[in-house]
């Protein structure tokens, strides 16, 4: 998310790579995009920079991705479920997903709250106390290496032992479909009152809602479905 | 060793700092020292950048330490015991050493295998098969976190887990001078007959012995000795 420097794009898609990841998504690159910095950084990993997608929204890179990591250091004032990086395939295996993405900030400010609230999970490097400020590039090597070491080529593997039936479950786009529909009907009913209040209530709604695990495609429409029926007109009936 | 780039060294410090690591030696640094782009790309790690020590060679930049770990992709022809990264806690524990060191190589061709002699053994981290060069800050990062994930602010505790006592182990300079000492009495043998093949069989003597696990101050006293009496000039004897 809003990567400034070349250099650390081209050095984290080479970490991608050594660790069999290659799928690069990148919302709002400061400098524009392609960039040549990040294609020398890259060294044999100029495929990964070349197939990179570029998104001008968080929204619209995870569309289709299950189950969202949020890669932050800080402790945030969320209520949010944090996991640390050593501890990420039992998460995954707990989790049960398919299309998993991780999250990572710019350089000098990290992720913000509402970036944040786009994520099911903050993901935490453990770190010394007194220095926790990893460089964009290392904390990327680290988590591919990390997923790379406990799930190696036998993820798909690892996500069925849990699980004796898998219920389907929604693209991000389908969960965002639900969310403008929620957050319509409630600027309707005059719910957020006014823009700031809107703001920071819609990031509390969807920090709520992502923290139901392994929620289903089905369990969603039931969702949707719910909210449809609460804020139907009533004269309607009434007619 | 011989690192080509101030900001690699740059970039490595601060991951070392990140994990609670800050004894740093530089073997040769190839754009001399101090150097003003490893001072920028530390960030907030500078205090590891001005406490590092500079070495003409591994030998003296090793001199006291106990168990040295060479960071190598490449399986070696070599008859060294070859350990994973993510198993590095469990060899720790094995090891019983308390001064350890890791040798990492220049950016473009690594260690060469003179440099690798100096080693017990090779740390190796697993990555896909078609792409195993990684960034060499990257993988000082990675070494770094694994240690602190496994071991934390506990190595000295887990060091003592297996066993009951604990034997002196030698400094690594007491173990040079055996070398020495033993390369001089096979030269002066005629052991070597070329220089070419002096190099050749030193290292092979080198990584055999630096192969004997646990070796404690007093077995090392006694190899030097077992040396002393079998190259003993008999005529002494004689008089």
């Amino acid at each position: 998310v809003a990567p400034q420097l070349g250099e650390n794009i081209g050095a984290s898609a080479r970490a991608m790579k050594n660790f069999g990841i290659t799928d690069l998504r990148i919302v709002n690159p400061r400098d524009g995009w392609p960039n040549s910095k990040a294609i020398n950084m890259s060294v044999g990993a100029s495929d990964v920079i070349h197939n990179a997608k570029i998104f001008s929204d968080i929204k619209s890179a995870i569309y289709d991705l299950e189950l969202v990591y949020a890669a932050t250091a800080a402790a945030r004032d969320m209520n949010k479920e944090s996991v640390l990086s050593r501890d990420i395939s039992t998460d995954l295996v707990r989790d049960n997903a398919d299309k998993i993405g991780f999250l990572f900030g710019r350089e000098n400010s990290g992720l913000n709250n509402e970036e944040i609230s786009y994520a099911h999970k903050i993901l935490t490097i453990d770190t010394v106390k007194d220095f926790t400020s990893l460089n964009i590039a290392h904390a990327v090597a680290i988590i591919c290496y990390q997923l790379f070491q406990n799930l190696g080529k036998n993820t798909s593997d690892l996500s069925k032992i849990n699980y004796a039936t898998k219920d389907p479950k929604p693209q991000l786009s389908e969960v965002e479909n639900f969310y403008d529909h929620l957050f319509d009907k409630l600027e309707s009913k005059n719910f957020f009152r006014t823009s700031e209040k809107k703001n920071h209530m819609s990031q509390k709604i969807r920090n709520l809602f992502s923290r139901i695990d392994n929620l289903s495609k089905s369990e969603l429409q039931t969702l949707r479905g719910m909210i449809t029926v609460l804020t139907k007109d009533e004269r309607k009936y009434d007619e």
